[in-house]
């Protein structure tokens, strides 16, 4: 049971904006910011950590054309994109979803993360995370 | 003049995680957590306003990527996405770029914002900004 799932077959009702055949755009019960919106698959994956490829490219392109709509006709000056994976990382719902905070000039939002300073060296964790 | 483009063509040094043909992954300067990164388009867009559609795929992509690495090799036990679009959302560098900020157990961060509520109901929004 998820309740992702039931909004996109239809059993939980939401306030949508925007569907195709593979991702769904509705708005953000938690109503952060004026158009706080979500964007999903419409199959289930966890988090980006699980989606697969193609289906992630659609869900982008939807977060993509939501954003544009947002700010060149609905009167946003730009979006703020957050994705949360994991619940250490502070996702709620274990459906990929994509936020979109629509932004307004002298809207009083702050929305990237003020946060402390980690101990390790940029050196040090260049060596350690790097693809080789 | 555009600084990731001179960390792309290499006039600027970076701590780079990972790169191909499209797309580059290196760690933020702010450090913000402990592998704070950054994942950028090689061909210069100024967000995800303007960004071709298939570059913006291969972004993900490589977002995904990493985000995977970091958890699957390197000990995180999640990862928050970011993405600013416009200044009035927070970009201050005009290349597309997406923030991973990898998470772990007991980090005591809070990344997703605390916003205050705007005054708008879901219905006038959802009235407002839906798709037709």
């Amino acid at each position: 049971m998820c309740i992702f799932c039931d909004i996109v077959n239809g059993k939980i009702p939401c306030y949508k904006i925007y569907e195709n055949n593979n991702a769904m755009a509705f708005l953000d019960l938690a109503n952060d910011s004026n158009g706080h919106t979500l964007v999903i698959p419409k199959k289930h994956f966890k988090n980006i950590l699980d989606c697969d490829k193609n289906v992630l490219c659609d869900v982008i392109e939807m977060v993509q054309k939501i954003s544009k709509h947002y700010v060149d006709d609905c009167g946003a000056d730009g979006v703020d994109i957050f994705n949360a994976n994991g619940e250490i990382a502070e996702q709620s719902v274990f459906h990929l979803h994509f936020h979109i905070l629509p932004r307004y000039k002298n809207d009083g939002m702050q929305v990237y993360p003020t946060l402390k300073k980690n101990v390790l060296s940029l050196e040090e964790l260049a060596d350690k995370l790097k693809i080789k």
